[in-house]
């Protein structure tokens, strides 16, 4: 699929943002604004300890309709108790009165340190008057929601005479902290709340929920789309196609910005006997630590490889029958390390997006898992957050 | 229980090491004898791809009866096929020659990089006259065991008219690759195969099995238990309890000592409402990047003590009933962080070993977790390891 060389919006959504004084002088508030009501459906973090935006955004979705979201960072709301849900319905209703609609309408997210509660009163005081500084570019949005991430990350696409938008920060589970996953997707397209919700289900499924920066679970996940309908009717299959294609390559970005990361970790798993199989075994090797230094290091230490497949112990392998391969070059041969050229193998993790492909050569399913090197800027990060 | 000020041999075991040419000057050999035959249990690595000694190792242990154990350090003969096994054999076979005993009753443990053929010609050679060279410093057989490790680890204690001393390397599942664990019991207690085994497979469960540095699960951990008898009967409550304080001890040296650790990591998950749900928090906990940093950094960051909890979906939790506290210090109360003295957190979180406590407030069950902090020597040591 296409991207367009720089994002817009669909037709009736537009953005802006604000400092508010959560943070010392970035922009730290978020409006996304459609120009009429549109249907919407939301995934949100299975996390036992959700924020107080997921409590009441679960509320809020059940609707189906949205009118605008409403995003903080810097201060995430969450194991506020129930005065954080009080003050995730306060910031609801403050967009509201803003843009003339429900508070029922706008959904709300918060991104930052857990269990500091809201400055409420910020966020009140600074959305006033955004209505009137909306405007076209979906950068300016994503920009209001970073925390750690190093660009503010925005996509768009055509899907017959509708366009697609993908606005995200952060980089999935690599911290609940400062680095909360947020994705947002507008479109113009006509497709009801439900059928937006099951196309969201199967495009997150391959994509959001396949990422892994550093195996931590977000307390304030949230992934929403809302689509108003101004383009009109659209063919769903084309539009599923595009749905899934943008959210897998938002997934890439945020991994390629995980948290001192310098290298795209694509993991694709072949020939499992089941896709929940595939799956497993993606997951391993995106999440182990010497899979992550290996790639860092560009350390042909391929034997990691068989490691983090082989620990997967409910998981149907046949050890002789296990071939491995970086950026294309084999590696592992029936379940045994090939002699190579270190220095081919070298080169191959050196690039900025390192491929490895494993085989396991018992059925027919398949995964692609989305993730990144484990390295010093990691630790600097998230040894001193809360103090920084 | 006391440990004995320095680790000694119980009755008729003696153990020698040499460098025999794996490494470039370290010692990488080390026998461990028995004056006679032993009465054994072995537990082994669940990686579905099991290096070449543990393949052999499985059959070996069905008899029951050892009578030496030989290790070499640098390469583990794993992923290397039929050779591989064959390999093994050759280096029981060696050291069963130079002991006057059967192959069928020394156990091998190979503990290095992956994938790498065994250089079974100067382990062979090498392994000639150290007969002669056995002796009584357990410390002694720890050194030729060593890879990652920054020093040799032995303990023993006393029960009754016996003794039980535990020789062990590595840090857990911290690296597939050069610091495998390999943990070795002797006891001069009379105790048979089969009690033996189900007295290990206890104290493993709390100890070496609940032990992680960063998730990964060798190819080679291997912890056996041999009991030569010289001692006679024991009271077997009395040497179970020894047996597993002793397991905990060393699994705490062996996290305190994990690849890159400053720090003791100990979780306890405290009210659960299984022993299962317990051990699953507390893995979650110590398995953390965003806990392991936090302690590194000594960062008050408790917040996501909460997320750690809560990303084990299918556990129950009741985030109203759940507290926390760091080295005795409370800083969630009822599933809400507590307003708290920055100062005093920092200071708990920055000596050696860190405990940290949950309470899950929903039943009786307890469980305990042993790790280490997330540091830049980790990354150091794992960046660089195969060419190093």
């Amino acid at each position: 699929m296409n991207f367009h060389e720089r994002a817009v919006f669909p037709r009736g959504f537009r953005c802006a943002s604000r400092n508010v004084g959560l943070k010392p002088s970035a922009r730290d508030l978020t409006l996304f604004a459609s120009d009429v009501d549109a249907a919407a459906a939301a995934v949100f973090t299975r996390n036992q300890f959700p924020g107080a935006p997921i409590i009441l955004g679960r509320e809020t979705i059940k609707g189906g309709v949205l009118r605008a979201i409403i995003a903080n960072s810097k201060v995430s709301n969450v194991a506020t108790g129930e005065r954080g849900v009080e003050n995730a319905r306060r910031m609801a209703a403050s967009a509201a009165a803003e843009l003339g609609t429900e508070a029922g309408k706008v959904l709300v997210s918060s991104t930052g340190v857990i269990g500091v509660h809201l400055p409420v009163e910020k966020i009140e005081a600074g959305v006033r008057g955004m209505a009137a500084e909306l405007q076209d570019d979906p950068l300016v949005g994503a920009e209001g929601i970073m925390t750690t991430d190093t660009h503010p990350k925005a996509l768009s696409a055509t899907v017959g005479d509708a366009t697609i938008t993908w606005v995200a920060k952060g980089s999935g589970m690599i911290e609940p902290n400062m680095a909360t996953m947020l994705a947002y997707i507008f479109t113009d397209a006509a497709l009801d709340a439900a059928t937006l919700d099951r196309l969201l289900r199967r495009a997150v499924d391959v994509s959001f929920n396949m990422l892994s920066v550093d195996t931590d679970t977000s307390t304030s996940d949230t992934c929403v789309i809302m689509a108003n309908g101004l383009a009109g009717a659209v063919d769903e299959q084309a539009f599923c196609d595009a749905l899934v294609a943008g959210c897998v390559r938002m997934t890439e970005i945020l991994a390629r910005d995980g948290e001192g990361a310098e290298h795209l970790l694509r993991i694709t798993v072949r020939d499992a006997a089941s896709e929940r199989d595939a799956r497993v075994v993606a997951k391993s090797l995106v999440n182990s630590p010497l899979i992550k230094t290996m790639v860092h290091g560009a350390d042909p230490n391929v034997g990691r490889i068989l490691m983090a497949v082989g620990k997967c112990t409910d998981v149907l392998i046949s050890a002789a029958r296990t071939n491995a391969w970086v950026n294309g070059y084999q590696v592992v041969g029936n379940g045994t390390r090939l002699e190579f050229d270190d220095t081919v193998v070298r080169a191959a993790l050196g690039v900025e997006v390192v491929d490895l492909e494993v085989s396991l050569g018992v059925g027919s399913a398949t995964a692609r898992a989305y993730g990144c090197d484990l390295t010093k800027g990691y630790i600097d990060e998230n040894a001193a957050y809360y103090s920084s």
